[in-house]
Order: C-alpha cells, then structure tokens, then sequence
C-alpha cells in the first residue's frame, strides 16, 4: 500500500498507469489494446456505464473499495441480463490530481474483488486527468446469439419473474445516510440492506438456468438496476405489450420495519439498484424456473395485450403503474 | 436538428439517449448491451480512451464535431496499431446539464462520420450528469491472434519504419491558438496542418499491408499519438532493445516555415497526436512495405541491443533521445 498522503498528480499518469497494472493479467500490459480470445459460435456483448462522484456515489456513504465493486456489479449485471458470459472489463477513469492515490488503488481491489467472484479479467483501462471523478466502464461478454435475451421477446401470457428481493438497496442507502434510523431492525436485516446498497451481486449465477432455456425458447429480459417498475415499463415498451401484475412482489420484512409499509413498497418498486432480473417467458418454463431457483425467485404477474400496466392489489384494487417515476440524471 | 438554446437539462436523459440513438444500427438498440458477431479464427481487441474538456480538448480550438471525429480516431488508430480490423465503438458521455444539446448531436455526428469513413458502427453507450463533460470511448476490433502487431516483438536488426510525416498536429494546433501566426504558409500547406490536428486518421489503410507481412514475420510497433519519440522508446523498453535513429523523419516544410527548424524538429518528435504508426520489421520487409507506400511511409533508423536510443544527425553529432519529455496529463 501507498503513502496514505501521496496524491495522484504526484505520481503523474505514467506513474500511476503502472501501480494500476497489476490488477490486470501480465501479458496484456504494454499495447494500444488487450487481446482476448473468443468462442467461435458466440457473438461479442457489449455494455457501457458511466458513474460519477456526486451523482452516483459519494465519499460520505461509499468508499472507494465499495465505487468500485458496485461499478463492476453494474456491468456484470447487464451481461447476466442478455445471458451473457463474461469477457472482461475496461475502466477509464477522470480524476483530479489531488485525489489521493490510495483512493484509486482501494478502488481498483473493489473492482479486482468484484471480477474475482466472476473469473473476470480487467483488460484494459486509461486514466487522465479532471476536475470530477468519474468512472467509465465497458463490459464485454458473449453469448450464442439466438439465446440472447432481449426486451424485445416478451409474448402475450408470458409470466412475469423476478430473482431475488426488491428495494433492499434503497434500503441500505437510507440507513447508510440516517445512521440513527431503523433502531428496530435485527443486525441481520440492515447488514444484508447495507450490504444489497454496497456490495451487490450481479445474477450471473442465473446464467446456466437460462442457457438451458433458452435453447428451447426465446426468453425476454432485463436486470432491474433503476428499479423494477422500470424493468417492466421497457420490457412492455420494447415488446409491444401490456402486463398485469397480480401478485405483489414480496417485502422484505425489515424493508417494511424501517420505513413502513407503504414506503417500503415504493422502494421495492422505484427504488432502483438492486440488479436482479426480470424475465418473462412461458408459463410452465417459468414454473420450472422457479422451483429450480427455491425460494430466490418469483412469478409476479403475465404479459397482456393491451399496452398499460396494472398493479392488482391484494384486496383487488386496480393501479395503474406510475410510469412516470425514473431516475433522471441531468 | 435541435432548437439551438436547448440544453442537455431540458431533455432529461431519456430524452437525450432517444435522440442519440439515431446513430446506432437499429437493431441494437433497446437492450442492456449490443451484440456483434465476430470471426472464428480471430481474437477480440479492446482499447479504452478518456478525453477531458479542457485537458484534451478546448471549444477554444475544437469544435463539438472535431472532438467527437478526433476521439474516435484516436480509438481506431490504436486498433490499427495492433493490426486489428475494427468491430466498433462505445461512447460513455459525462455532461453538464447546461451543455447544449445541439453541442452533443454535434459530437455525435463528428464521431458517425469518423466511423462511417471506416465502416465502423456505434454499438453503445451511456450518459450522464457531470460538472466537466468527459468522453470515454472503448473500440473493438479482432485479429487473427499470431499476427497481431506488439510493443515488444522488436528484434536487433529490425528497420524503424515511419508512416507519414509528424509534428503536423501540433502545428495546426499552433495556428489555431494564434490565428496571426504563419503568414509566410501557402494556403495548402496551413490547412493540411489544421486537418491534421482537426480530423487525423486512422491507418487503418495500412491494414491489409500488415497482414501480409505478419503471415510471415512478427511485426513490433505502436501509433505516434504520444510522439514519434515516445513510440520508438516505448517498443525499446518493451523489447528490451535500443535504437538509432539515423536518418532524420522527414520534416513538413511548412512546418519550418511557421516554427523554424529546431522547433519544427521538436515538435516533430514530441509533437504528439499524428496517429501516425511507427513499425519494426525486418529489413528487407521494410524495404518491401516503404516501396508498396510509395512516398507515405519512411525507413529512419534501426534497431540496436545497447538499451539506449541515439539519434544520429545528418552532420554525424549523436544526441541522446530526451525520453523524459511526454505527456504529463496530472
């Protein structure tokens, strides 16, 4: 580790250029690019996502280990979501020259820890110099191309599925910016929402259910990273139908004890981050799906004809969903 | 186009994505990644720049349309320094919300014409809220793997070859920071220095030349855009060898002209930005490549074992290349 003081303007780029090099495999470093070697049935995926400091994360709730890893979780979460295998990552990063450089190596292990879990190689990268911090990550992964899922795929009387639980991110954060809130939370339930905000796992784990699928049908999808309404919204948007969600998605219990129920439910809804997927596909494919998934996955709802989207409530009452909620950036 | 006072603010970013996507193929849009086919016997390359408004480009000098034509040939150029043909681009885009949106379409097209020139396509991207605005382009490209271009494949004996001429780039930057300057240049002579700088290209040209060749040799090289001193020294420590330079690279005569003939020299070597390609091969294949380039291309020196680099001037006074002049970008 580094003098905990020295600043990256006085390494200068060169100097930097080479701490950061180890984190890349050895026989990468020194060209214009990284070569990689492909499967030769299988189409390059390619995916770019750009964070930056004061809008997507912020020293006072993240730490440079944690931007990194959920930076990475990003990326591998939207190659899950086409049912892509990972290739490996780029990261171009802008920083301030007075930005310590012990920052940008815990940075780099988030970003290390996070392909480690994923045997995902960092391929290549560049830094320069900025005013704002701000990290730009490219993706690359392959997939069989007609086992690609797309938005697009989603037919009449599919079921609606989504992995995992909803809104525990929002969660995290709201604890991490509040220290004094959720008193009656169990330890268990605000570490596993602290650790869904910093620490989030992109569902590649899904991917060999869906291969095995796939071969047979055509599944439609995305991952729910600015929030499963949103997911539903694009998917139905992109496949030219309408969806009746019938069955509430499960809260999180300590979701609905720190915030209450009806807050909690927005979350789960609107919250955003959580990337886990949302799928749709035929009823008995899906079935099958979630039996195979335990309890990590549910059916919520089906595909319909008209274009809208409805939320029946337990007690029968009819919504319709607030399409206008997103995150808006500028 | 847009209503020119319209600002990035205004259209949110799903506005500003939509009307982005007019520059992507159709087909890929809409989902959480682009897919491209590939061929079987080649690997992936990948090549990740970051360029800064106000580090690596000024609206002073350079047009939103310049800087989106310049990035991107700065991406392809790095491909055509590993021999790789291109396969495409993604653009990840920090923006202040006051920026205005006829500013960004205008970057946008430069970048479109540039990967039109190269049949090229846009394969994806991200926006986002930023106090600078920022660019980081990642372009892919594929090579069959043995014959890929490196850095450190440089062998004793092997002749430097040079393509084009250099320091042109940072002359144009010269009379575009003082218009007044250069009154003695013929009118040819200042544009072909402003386009130099405005709208360099790529050698992707040379491709199908260097393949043939790497059929049978190994080729070593890189691009000049860091300067035709800092290529030759990087593919010496890289292959752990030396050089001497010992014809002098042809100087622009109107380089001359505007800066005299020393700083023509030292701009011609640490210039910068010319995306020219510095090549090592054997002799008699170099002979070959320069004959086939007619008057683009130059044999200026070769490669020695002592890990140091002379250049050696026409009256015979050896000077030690400064190898500590390069791009500071902190």
């Amino acid at each position: 580790m580094s003098d905990e003081s020295l600043l990256v303007r006085d390494l200068g780029e060169h100097g930097l250029l080479e701490k950061l090099q180890r984190f890349c495999p050895q026989d990468i470093i020194g060209d214009d690019g990284a070569i990689l070697a492909t499967t030769p049935n299988k189409s390059l995926v390619v995916t770019t996502d750009v964070l930056v400091d004061g809008v997507h994360f912020s020293d006072r709730t993240t730490t440079a280990f944690d931007v990194g890893w959920r930076a990475t979780a990003a990326n591998l979460s939207d190659l899950a979501a086409m049912g892509a295998t990972p290739l490996g990552i780029t990261v171009g990063l802008s920083l301030p020259g007075k930005k310590l450089v012990s920052w940008v190596e815990k940075l780099y292990q988030g970003i290390s820890a996070c392909l480690r879990d994923y045997q995902t190689p960092l391929v290549g990268g560049d830094i320069c110099r900025s005013a704002v911090t701000s990290i730009a990550i490219t993706a690359l992964g392959e997939v069989i191309p007609q086992q690609a899922i797309r938005r697009s795929q989603a037919r009449l009387g599919d079921a609606i599925v989504i992995t995992g639980l909803h809104g525990l991110s929002r969660g995290g954060l709201e604890l991490l910016q509040n220290p004094g809130k959720g008193d009656n939370l169990e330890p268990v339930e605000r570490d596993r929402m602290i650790q869904a905000h910093q620490r989030p796992k992109p569902r590649l784990d899904l991917l060999p259910y869906l291969a095995k699928i796939s071969q047979e049908i055509a599944i439609a999808g995305m991952d729910s990273s600015d929030g499963l309404a949103d997911a539903i919204r694009q998917i139905c948007r992109y496949s030219g139908v309408g969806a009746v969600i019938d069955r509430g998605p499960a809260i999180f219990p300590g979701l609905i004890k720190l915030a209450g129920f009806s807050k909690a439910r927005e979350w789960m809804l609107y919250g955003g981050e959580d990337f886990e997927l949302v799928l749709c596909l035929p009823q008995n494919y899906a079935l099958n799906l979630v039996r195979d998934l335990g309890g990590d996955a549910a059916i919520i709802g089906k595909i319909t004809e008209v274009p809208e989207i409805k939320l029946v409530d337990s007690n029968k009452l009819v919504t319709e969903l607030d399409i206008d909620r997103e995150f808006r950036h500028f």
